[in-house]
């Protein structure tokens, strides 16, 4: 296929990702650093948009020229307005694919679309998380060691308030004792969406190949196969005798 | 089991339900016709709200007291204040059973369960539906013949709107050419959920003694296994030396 | 991707199929038509085997170059010898893509993969069915018209017996009052697998080009991702410290 | 309800199992043990039989009797014969529960059930395993705290070759930094399955009062909601006028 993947790579992007601490590892703020390593894949071309841009970012011209919308937010989930959320729900619900990234399992865009509230437990400690591979054959696993490890990790554990999901690609094992189910899919009526839990800010999370790698498939996954424009309820006539 | 499930059940009850054509089919309102044939069985309570109600009819006293939320609204959908939605949505998740009825496949609280716009197509022409069951083994299912008529009935048609479901129980078939997944049943957190589709407001469906046994059954099926007080996201030590 | 699917059309070819009533819509066998249509795409090529065939058509070499596994039988399902089945289904969960048309519910193949029976009822009325898509953004529903008309079918009705579907892609609406979901997909460890309700021997489904879109399309969705060697159960290392 | 849920625990019961390593755990076997707790439940009649029993203990006059089947094997997968299992599965698909423990992930009827080769890694080290529930609202976890531990499991490891299961109920941490599903549940037509990870034989394992209640949940979860005598296809006459 010659036509390339959009995909916006959103980031609420607060005053705490220009300290030291995140800005070390990621000067011009994650989303740069995905966007950045998105673009360095032949069929995808990133863009970014942050809290602060005119409409937080997401205006409808901004999502129309969207098939994938990656999220990362932390301490801002509550100043995206409804209406914003409003916008992205229908995008998903009419196509869009949509990646949600660490965090973001409590912003309003991930519960919305969830009808969850996200919750799981957690432990900011820098420790050891190996992560599994439990659906070897699913695209976003593709390429992927059958289990890999991340020195530094905050800890998400089960258990985490989220549907059944449509597959589980990932489980993670943590230092501490506990375990979380680190990539799951589900769909939307017409969007796809993948949650993945790797990426606290203060870790070099996104520099890591393989953390690369598995995003730059789940974007090839979550691609729209169909966009539609609406979603309405037609009355309709028969189609055999009454 | 001693302990009664306490049902609610919800109707808009807005005036077109006031009007002949509903009246004289279920003169004192659905909501009415639906608890009554509930409270014949032994291990069922039911008490109904109206949207007139104060605070809506879904006050937290109100649903402190509810095991398993029964919703029935057309007209009104907009009408429901998002407070109310959020207090039904929040129960839910911590194990209030709910149950869907026909054109709550467009109310607030089904769509923000589902994150999806609940579409569909649909036609008012009293045509026959016979449903049909697909899981014959689920409680929901349990006494029901393998499929019934219902002779006058509004066609709501595929696609639906929803998430894959947890199990689809029911598929319907109309004379029109048209089919509906028609029974469905979803999980989120810790509340169980049933959709089902019969209950055009101008037909007796909720008189018809099939119909009855399969809310029975669904309410049974729905209610809490254990409810939860809060769904926070706790800071956890270590389980394990780090 | 330049790699061609390589695709292997199954059918039993059996005695029946050679008669007038079978042979007139298909002169060369359902195999053959099956294969030419899939050969008329450029990512695809397409054998065909059959039950005469030296090890039944599907012996080592031959599963070693398939990708995709289409399969018909009908009337000598018990035919295929147990180690054939086993052959198979091993190739499945390595990561063969299979494809099930119509009558196959009852190929012991399908019930292996399944662990069900496939039971459903049936009837050769030549009666019109219209199947309704129920997933519309599924790569196999791709491009297809939200619903289309097969005028003369041979019914299959629910309760079908299979395992919950990972999506249910169609639904079938039959002129005699029955539903079936007649596209289904699965998936066994690495291998995908579709059911495809259409096909009767003596209609010309398999030259509509609707059902030929839909096929061609559940050939690329099963493809294999990754292909292993074993499925073995390794005696591992720690990885941490015990 | 009064009547009590028959259950057959069956253990293959091999030499190994007389052994001193796993007789000073399991004294009478393992299958005598599982029965004795479940007996203690006014709810259950549990009966037991060994592979050495006539018929294999699986006779036809003794599964129609049984309810809910536990099967415990491992190094006597291959005694058990092909005309068992499939006495068992078509129990099994008419209604009758199963639940497998730990090792029953290779026997032939597990496999045959999921259509997969139950693959996975394993370690036997007397390791430390916590179990964590992922599905704290399912009947099988009710009463059952957040996580557990067990001090001394045997390590069985993701991936682990099972369709997507209905519901996963249990996710275990290992010690020496592995992770797997430990309860996941499936249906097969009508039969409800469990598949429970913890048990090796040389553990006491089942002596654990958790462990006891899980099994004691999945019994009451996985007794038959209507068992039926054959899984035919009929052929039916139409409903509606052709």
């Amino acid at each position: 296929m010659s036509k390339k993947i959009n995909v916006l790579v959103w980031n609420e992007y607060a005053d705490d990702q220009k300290n030291p601490a995140v800005a070390n590892v990621y000067p011009k703020g994650m989303h740069i650093t995905i966007a950045d390593f998105l673009n360095n894949n032949p069929d995808i071309q990133a863009k970014t948009a942050v809290l602060a841009d005119e409409e937080q970012g997401l205006s409808d011209a901004v999502l129309d020229n969207t098939d994938v919308l990656i999220w990362w937010g932390h301490i801002a989930h509550d100043k995206v307005e409804d209406k914003t959320v409003k916008r992205i729900i229908d995008r998903v619900q009419r196509g869009m694919g949509s990646i949600f990234l660490h965090s973001a399992h409590k912003s309003k865009p991930f519960m919305a679309l969830m009808g969850t509230s996200g919750h799981l437990c957690w432990r900011e400690a820098a420790e050891k998380e190996r992560i599994w591979i439990t659906s070897p054959a699913h695209p976003i696993a593709e390429g992927i060691p059958e289990q890999f490890v991340l020195e530094h990790e905050e800890m998400y554990g089960e258990p985490f308030g989220i549907p059944q999901p449509l597959q589980t690609v990932f489980i993670g094992w943590f230092q501490g004792g506990n375990v979380f189910r680190s990539g799951v899919t589900f769909q939307r009526e017409y969007g796809r969406i993948f949650y993945f839990q790797p990426g606290h800010e203060t870790f070099p999370i996104y520099h890591n190949e393989i953390i690369q790698k598995i995003i730059v498939n789940a974007v090839k996954w979550a691609k729209p196969i169909v966009k539609v424009n609406s979603l309405d309820c037609p009355n309709v006539p028969p189609l055999e005798n009454l």
